[in-house]
Order: C-alpha cells, then sequence, then structure tokens
C-alpha cells in the first residue's frame, strides 16, 4: 500500500478521535478505501474510521485487500508533530514488516513504525435497523452532551411522534436538565420521529465522542427502544467517523 | 419570580467571581433589583452582588420580596454551558421548592435546582467610612496586585495627602515592590487622598478577586486607617460586585 | 550600572530560556555589551546571554566593568508582570548591594532584589572549531527535535559531504525517524558540509531548549565529529542567545 493525503488535518482529527478508545488500529485497504472497525478496549462501543479513495492525493493497494495493525499512540504522537496543511503519507513494507509515514513540509521527516502482528480484524458492521433520525449541528449536540454531564451520568432521550419531539433528559438526585428539540430549532437540519421510545446512554462515553470528534460541522444520530445510538461525523465522498454505544439496561 | 437576562456574559462573570468565596448564594429580590451580600466562608470578606432590574430583559418578582438560596458551584457550572450571548432565564417555583434556569440558545437547554433551605439571609451592608477613594483601570489595579504577589503575602498600602500619592508596597525577605500611583498616572481615573494612613491587606484575597472580577474596566477602591479595603466593579445603572476585605492587624 | 531595555518583550524570551537551565544569572557588564556565560546546573551545556548596547535605550556603565550575580527566578517572575511593550530599566546598587528593576506602564513599578555574593563568574567561552554548519528556520528545527522525542531519547546527526545533506535520525526500538536535509530545503538558508560526521546529542536538552528560545526567527547550528553542537539564536548587532551542548559518548 501506499496513499497520499493531501493535508494532515482531517487524518489528525480521525485518529485523534480513534485513538481515545482504541490504542491500535487494524485497516483493512481494499481498491473502495481504507476501514476500520473495531471494538472499543472496555467493549461497550464500536469505532468505525471509512477513508475512501476520494480522500487521497495518490492511492495504491497492493492485491485485492491488504490488513495490516499498527499502534494508534504512535500514529496520533508523529501525527502531532505535523502541521494542518503538511502532506502525509502511508506505506506498508510487508516484507520488513514496517509501516513508514512522512510528513512532506519545509522538510520531509519519515518515521517507521513496525506492523503489529494481531489476531484483531476489521468487524463486520452491524446492520442495526434504527428507526429515530436526527441530523444536527455537531457543536450543539456536543453542548447538550456537556450539559448533561453537569447533571448526571446518563442521558435519557424520549421521543414524541405526536408532537415530533427528542428531548434529552439528565437527571440528578434533585437536580435535572431537559432539552425538547423539534425540527424548527436552529441546530436541527433533519427529524424523523416515527415511534416513541426511551432510550439511556453514558454520559461519559457521549462526551468524550462529542469533544475528539471535531471532524465534520454535523453529526448524523439514530437509535431506538433497547438499541445502540449510532453517530456518525462524515465527509460524504471522502471519510467517515462513526461511533456505535451501547444502550444501558 | 421570573427574570430574563439579555445574554449571559455578565451574569456568567458575576457569579463566577462569587462561586470563587462563597458555595451557596442567597438572594433577595425586590422591585429595585436582586441582591446578595454574604461573608465569604473564610469569613473574612464581604461579598456583593447587586444586580439592577436594567440588567434584565424581563423582570418580574412575586410579592414585595423574594428570598431564595441556590448552590452557585452548581449555577457556575451550569451558566459555563451557556455561550456568551444566550439568553438565560431564572425561575422559582417555591411551591416545588425548585430553580429553574433556561439557557436560549440554538436549542432550549432547562436546568431545575433544588432551592436550598438555609438560615443564610442577605447582611445588611455595614456603612463605612472610607476617606481614601481611587477609581483606576482595573486591569492596571490587577497588575499592581499580582506584582505584589511575587514579593509577597501582604500589601502595604500607604498615602501621602501633600504629594497627593498612594503607594503599593510588598516587602519580602530582602526584595521589595514599589508603585507610586499620583492622579497624573494613566491607569488612574480619579483619586481622594485627605489623609495620610498605612494599611495591609491580604496580597492572596485581592489577587483571588482581581483574577476573577473581570466584570468592568474600571474599579473603585475605598479604604481607611484600621478599616477594610472596599472593592467596586460596577456598571452604574445595571449591576455591581462588590467585595469588602478586613485589614491585616 | 543603569541601563533602559525599550520593551520586555525580547528580554522577557531570553531570560525565560536562560532560566531553564540556570537559577542564577552571573553578568558581566562592560562597554560594548551585558555578558553572561555560565555552565548549566547539571554541568551539561553552556548557555550564552550577550546583550549589545543597540538593544538598549540608556546605557550607562560604572567603570571599565561590573560584575553582578541576581537570581534568574525572581527575574523571570517579575518580568512575566511585564507587558510586552513596557520599558524596563536595571539598576545596580552596590552600596545597598541592590538590583533595581523597574516597569513603566501605565504605572511605574519597581521591584528591588538583592546582589547575591557568589563565586560564580562569566566563563570564557571556548572557542571551538566547528565545521558542519546549518542556518535555518527555527521553527522547522524545533519540528526535527519534537518529532525525534517521539521516538527516541538521543538525536543522530549524520552528514554526507558527496550529497551535501545532513540526516537527523532518531532510532527507538523498532521505531525510527529520518529527515534529511539539503540546501534546496524551503527551512534552509545556509549549509556547509565538508566532512562525513556522525554525532549524537541528548533530544530532551535539545528539545527543552528549542521550547524556550522563541527569541529570533532563525537558528544557527554548528557541530563537528565527537565536539558539542553549538546553538546560536541572535538579532545580529542586538542580542545572542547560545547553546552549546556536550555530545553523547
Amino acid at each position: 500500500m501506499e496513499v497520499v493525503f493531501p493535508q494532515a488535518k482531517e487524518l489528525r482529527s480521525i485518529l485523534s478521535a480513534a485513538t481515545a478508545f482504541l490504542s491500535e488500529g487494524t485497516f483493512k485497504a481494499k481498491n473502495d478505501g481504507i476501514f476500520l472497525a473495531s471494538l472499543d478496549s472496555a467493549n461497550v462501543a464500536v469505532i468505525i474510521v471509512d477513508m475512501y479513495p476520494n480522500m487521497f492525493l495518490d492511492y495504491k493497494i497492493d492485491g485485492e485487500e491488504e490488513i495490516f495493525t499498527v499502534n494508534l499512540e504512535d500514529l496520533k504522537k508523529i501525527l502531532s508533530k505535523a502541521k494542518t496543511k503538511e502532506q502525509i503519507s502511508w506505506k506498508t513494507d510487508k516484507k520488513k514488516n514496517k509501516f513508514i509515514l512522512s510528513i512532506k513540509g519545509k522538510s520531509t521527516r519519515s518515521f517507521t513504525l513496525p506492523l503489529i502482528e494481531t489476531e484483531g480484524n476489521v468487524l463486520d458492521i452491524p446492520s442495526l435497523d434504527l428507526r429515530i433520525k436526527l441530523e444536527m449541528d455537531a457543536k450543539a449536540f456536543s453542548e447538550i452532551v456537556s450539559s448533561a454531564k453537569v447533571i448526571a451520568d446518563e442521558l435519557k432521550i424520549t421521543t414524541d411522534p405526536d408532537k415530533n419531539t427528542i428531548s434529552f433528559i439528565a437527571e440528578g438526585e434533585l437536580k435535572d436538565m431537559r432539552i425538547d428539540l423539534t425540527s424548527q430549532d436552529e441546530g436541527v437540519l433533519s427529524m424523523e420521529v416515527p415511534e416513541k421510545v426511551t432510550v439511556r446512554y453514558s454520559v461519559d462515553y457521549l462526551y468524550k465522542i462529542t469533544k475528539v470528534a471535531t471532524i465534520s460541522d454535523t453529526v448524523m444520530i439514530k437509535f431506538d427502544q433497547d438499541k445502540p445510538i449510532w453517530l456518525d461525523y462524515r465527509s460524504l465522498d471522502k471519510f467517515r467517523f462513526g461511533f456505535v454505544l451501547a444502550p444501558r439496561e
């Protein structure tokens, strides 16, 4: 594999978000993109990274499919040394068992990391039928989660199909917080509320993801009764950062 | 009570300053404003908050006078989630014993806090005859205190009515700092020095207040022999943040 | 001695860099400038500060030569209270054994520090014949060191006179980093590579110096086989901040 990212910015955001949940990353490189999908270390959430060929300046894969695992912490540390607009290249050398990352700025800095032997694989992403859909401003969603965190460690979401509202509720001892969203709200892009549901998710996890997912301006949120919540941060034909979090009992 | 602040900015600054010294706040809401005056937890300083009806977009008090106590830490945390220009409303529900704070931005976030039962009351603000008066740039005063903190834990202030100067002095072992202010100094707006006095105050307290009191551009400073120092940060017809600190022996 | 710096900015940067390595500073003031040259507390590096008369607004030395020692930590703390464009004056009072620093802004703040009695002297700067010379963008050099730090605690530098390249190499267990600089690189201003050498220096020391040395846009780097590396940050006729680091065995 030998691929070139035109600038460090997006890659850095994506890997920084993934590294908050994973220490190693197993990527599958194919003709239609480079993919990662993995359970986080606590086995509570699934992290999904899709990088499509449009995201790259140069894109060359050896054979039909190439799977490789690298240490994400190392990758993140190295990328933190790249400036936003510097070009990044990734190269695997399967014979020498090496992963080579180069940063092209005023000078070219080349870093070599070992490819990790691992049983890790790229998860088949579960096919989930989540009927409640909400596309909204990513910062507005981040504010909701961050406000909830002040009050409780659990975020309750209820929907009302009659009024077409989605309510975010945090209930602490004596204190509580409530936000009712309708499709008229400024931060809301689109909303589908076909069913009445009540679900609960960990605030800490959602908080962690909203803090690191500074990848796109909007987030697509999907959830359903007794099912996970799925967050998608994406730039349509370039990349996707997905996050799937199991519900609380 | 139901009142609306046109924007979070000033309220946030005022409460942030108050919370540095108080964990709970007892407010008295009347037709001419909402007032807090309380000894700090160390019983060394008095914190005064006056918010006049001009500060509000809507202002409605139940009856002649309403006294309520809320946890200031909670209030501060919630307000930290509001953006500078978002509208804030406060509402008391005496029957349910609740305090409701709403933030109106892209969506409306409502927070409910318990009203605290307390013996706390609003102090009658002592009437102090402080003859030395100095109105100056708040940042310039902050620099004086911050410079003194490098040298000592006590700020000595001496005045000389003949030369019309106020001197700020910090004396450490071997090291010292001295600043002589006259009415000609750029940071000084007005100065009244009718008497020769020498007073001493805790640098730590003054430092703490100058760090948090980013409420107004100027500060009115008053003090006198063997008497407290009184700092007033205000926007004339809107609000006042006062701070009264006892002298060192 | 009585000298005036037109603004705090440069002095603050220089002293902040020196204080990272020295707790006390012994200065020699002469007609052609004020000089400091001292081994760092770990006896591994030499710190050099030259401040030429052009750096000052007023410059007056008592006698031919005046040597004085002050606590650099105190000096740095006091200067941190000065704003970038405030005027700074230094004055020694040998009779009272005092060093007086004044900051002239909206008001004048005067600080008095003791002159320290010390056997400390100004080192004679070693005359070193270092044949490899590289003048480059200071930020680009900082990036090289900072990238190396991710990988290892030692920076290896090799030169190739045939290809006219200087290579910076960090070798960790399994991981490594490599940067090849030629005179064509954007960050390189000039390069002299007459010999083939391989030298090693502590990354931590170089990292520390590149973090604090935000004094000039470019850095002159000199080194040679089995010899120290010498970094010079300078503004030609005003000042120089030099740093000489012994090689690793």
